[in-house]
């Protein structure tokens, strides 16, 4: 089976039947996997992540900005999280057996749909941009909705790239496809920010430290957090990131007391951080019994990312 | 589907055509699934991987026993490791869907039918042991062929399970249960073996170490080793070992160089040292993206030892 993922964020946390109907309307598509729905009222926004055969989750997709569009109302909405749209951000993962290219076209078909069907204004990024700048999210939501409602209509550069220039309640929709991306934060021995702050410009590839790492400091439950994001985990790994932010952290006389995911992870970047970690060359990989069995039977589905 | 696995050791690494009698003698049965074929011809030993329902494990268990007691003869027989047999030792282990207790039973029901229809000498050892000292397999394989030959006759406590009192060139065979067991190798950066075999006394279990761990310390290619046996890895994990001997290590001023596993390792052992060292909670399990997708599809074959 061909699996694509796809990872949709939606500005909606609190109204339950709001979070129903957009999870519904996705799982109306036969063939749909729902892997995790998590809501989160403070930031007044849920992510939802699926997978299936890339069609399927074209149409999913698809299903859910309508739904999304329908009910969420940008001008009654707060929170503070930056966003431009009902339906957010919509992005396609390459699991198994489909390439970047393949999400990159499926991304461009239903982000297109969306602007014809839907009326939305479509803004491609990330792998599926078509301006070379969109490619960065951040350039993507520079404005927030409030902001954009005038923007798209004075400023060249927020012209949509399907729909129209024109935002209605529903906002605009940020379309694209990408790596798998690992949200992981560190908690450290202290209340101080600033610490977590100076960590994550030390680390962060924006500020001369690993690339495809993104990185903030912030304050959570009285912990300051290095609050990360792994773009490509195979580019750099876990284990590199925790022991950059562990030399750091020794800088500054701290520690890393535990840390979280946000959201799913995919094996292969625990398996890679096991291996680095007990110093075993990358060949054991071949000796895990799982996967040897998996050969035999058929049915191995770890390692989506060989 | 349910599954035992399990891992016999032969008293053969160097005729092909021996090796490839054997694992004949286990693929013969329908349904096995052949693993791994690990052949040393230093040792003159050889371990096969299989898996499969209980009893067409058991089967194909029992002729691979036949089949390397009319090929391979004790009494021209050389190598460095002890042994009693041709079939030296066969556990079974229980993997997905089947209980210690069933393997027990397993062992005991293939030891019975070794006895009865080939004649050989059979040790129940660990779990299936019916006698409280043959749970440790290093009592079994006191005396080595050679010895054995006359104690059996001779000494009480070498009066087989099943089968005759008496030693042909075939030996006799240990047959038991027990749980996954993971060879977990750590090269020093020194080439004196005193260092690794203190070590090793300090870390393993007879020395007041850590519980389920045996070792050794032993020079391999002119590299001193601390050779481990990880005997239940869910009770101490490869993090606490490995996080053990850094610290013996550091007391003699080396350090771990790196690690090797010797045979297959559940993958769950990997992910349980990937989420220690990454300092995750446990539940942090339940946000794998391979277990998520396999709870919808149905066939997720990551942790087998749930």
């Amino acid at each position: 089976m061909r699996l694509v993922e796809c990872v949709p964020n939606f500005s909606e946390g609190r109204r339950a039947e709001v979070i129903d109907a957009v999870r519904a309307a996705i799982v109306s598509v036969d063939g749909v996997y729902l892997l995790d729905v998590s809501s989160d009222a403070d930031h007044n926004r849920m992510v939802i992540t699926f997978a299936g055969e890339p069609e399927i989750v074209g149409e999913a997709a698809f299903r859910a900005v309508e739904a999304a569009a329908t009910l969420i109302d940008l001008e009654a909405h707060n929170g503070v999280h930056p966003r431009i749209g009902a339906a957010d951000v919509v992005p396609f993962i390459p699991l198994r057996g489909v390439t970047m290219a393949e999400c990159v076209a499926l991304a461009r078909r239903v982000g297109e749909r969306i602007g014809r069907e839907l009326a939305l204004p479509v803004y491609l990024y990330e792998q599926a941009a078509l301006h070379p700048e969109r490619r960065n999210l951040a350039v993507v939501r520079r404005d927030p909705y409030e902001v954009l409602r005038t923007t798209i209509q004075t400023d060249t550069s927020r012209l949509p790239d399907f729909g129209p220039a024109l935002l209605g309640k529903a906002g605009a929709v940020a379309v694209g496809a990408r790596e798998p991306l690992i949200a992981f934060n560190a908690y450290l021995n202290t209340s101080d920010v600033q610490v977590a702050v100076e960590i994550a410009r030390a680390v962060r590839e924006s500020g001369g430290g690993l690339p495809y790492l993104k990185a903030l400091g912030l304050l959570v439950n009285g912990m300051a957090q290095v609050s990360m994001n792994v773009i490509d985990f195979r580019k750099t790994s876990l284990f590199t990131i925790l022991e950059a932010v562990k030399g750091e952290a020794a800088r500054h006389g701290v520690i890393v007391a535990h840390t979280e995911l946000v959201g799913l992870i995919p094996q292969s970047a625990l398996i890679d951080a096991a291996l680095s970690y007990l110093q075993l060359p990358p060949q054991t990989r071949d000796l895990i019994l799982e996967k040897r069995l998996g050969e035999q039977t058929g049915d191995y589905h770890e390692v989506l990312f060989e």
